[in-house]
């Protein structure tokens, strides 16, 4: 079983585009914010923290399926519970849900990875298998 | 069959994250750009002059579907390849294919629908059936 | 006198550039959040609803000016005091002061106008004096 | 003497707020892209290659004056025409200018400082004296 943690983001007139709805990829952003504000409530320290004491960067994205089921606009409140679905050997799948009161709006399926730096090209990355008091913490 | 554009984009500094990579929501930004610049090289008019003859205000997505292949940082030129592979009654899936030089960095698929402001609440939108004229000119 | 809101921002990992500290773009972005925000404290309604009742479609910028004096990173939080500083016949002044604890990080001010679509171009705004009722509110 | 160098932005849908126009913050990062541009064109390394050879990670601004003049919207081709205005030892203004075919839309004044990480702590960054060679590839 999965902790599930949420946070609240209020949609601000930037975020909206021509049509006045929000602009897709503004889910992706607050859905990252998401992803990491988990990972905080479950008690791991952010990431640059982390990188001093075990080199980890981030939790880069493999892939993502998201599916977007009513529209949103400024001026709403929108709610996003997330929690970790499946954990691999390497990977794991993060699911965010977001709602504005009882309305679906949007839904996500990352599987992410934990990533180091290439210690040869400092500008690549490379993925480390998923740390076990990470997991532990987030069950 | 359907027509392939391509569109070219060059890393900013900005679009990078704290791990010197692209933050993903970047590429949603790009492909996005890169649908809209598909149907204007097919010679369908900008959203906005679609909007005033037509009331199409552009495209929503309803889901999406991508994999993140290779890292990409700031410095670095993209290409971003896109197509229609399938058309249905009332959505169409659009495939982008992001790469640098022989390198894939990543993929979309992406299902839209044309979409149109309720008559009764303008800031609400409703989809309706794919235009024929303007997928034909995408054939 | 002006009233004065203040508006929390957590700072988030994607807010960040490659330098690890908030690319700046972002304060703008809150700011203009803050601005709305300023307006909506003092119980003006969200620009989409004025939209309907006055025709106001927001408050573009004139121009700005805007110091940064500290850098500032994620899992840091902001929080932006807001007023008018100043109101004319057709535009006023908007002062922002970004501070993390008891630190200064950046102060803009920033000359804006109240705008309604154009008749003859709905693509084009322009500027109407200030109304009253607004101004009174904020005071 | 400055060197002048240009770099052209098509706005996209994506880049425009619930007006229809250019959401002002997206200036900012077309300056900053612009910014590095013009370094790139004068011949110096982007930062992340600068990093590794003289530790400057970029150039952060200390303060900015933009003035906007016209809207614009996307479909639209903006050309950004940068150059630096005044050198002193530790800063250097670098001046925008943003145009559509012969309109003005917006100019902007960055007062910039080269920048290395603090030694002692690396989440913190210090300015350094303008570097001669850079200086002089830019005159």
């Amino acid at each position: 079983m999965s902790k599930v943690t949420t946070m609240d983001v209020e949609i601000r007139f930037g975020d909206c585009d021509p049509a006045g709805i929000v602009f897709f990829p503004r889910y992706h952003r607050w859905m990252d914010a998401a992803s990491l504000h988990f990972f905080m409530e479950c008690g791991i320290p952010p990431w640059h923290v982390l990188e001093t004491t075990t080199g980890i960067i981030g939790t880069p994205l493999l892939e993502h399926h998201t599916r977007f089921v009513k529209s949103a606009t400024y001026g709403e409140r929108l709610t996003i519970a997330t929690r970790i679905e499946q954990w691999s050997r390497k990977t794991f799948v993060q699911k965010h849900t977001v709602t504005r009161g009882e309305d679906l709006i949007c839904e996500s399926a990352e599987t992410r990875i934990f990533c180091v730096r290439d210690a040869e090209d400092r500008r690549r990355i490379r993925a480390i298998p998923v740390p076990e008091d990470i997991r532990s913490k987030c069950e």
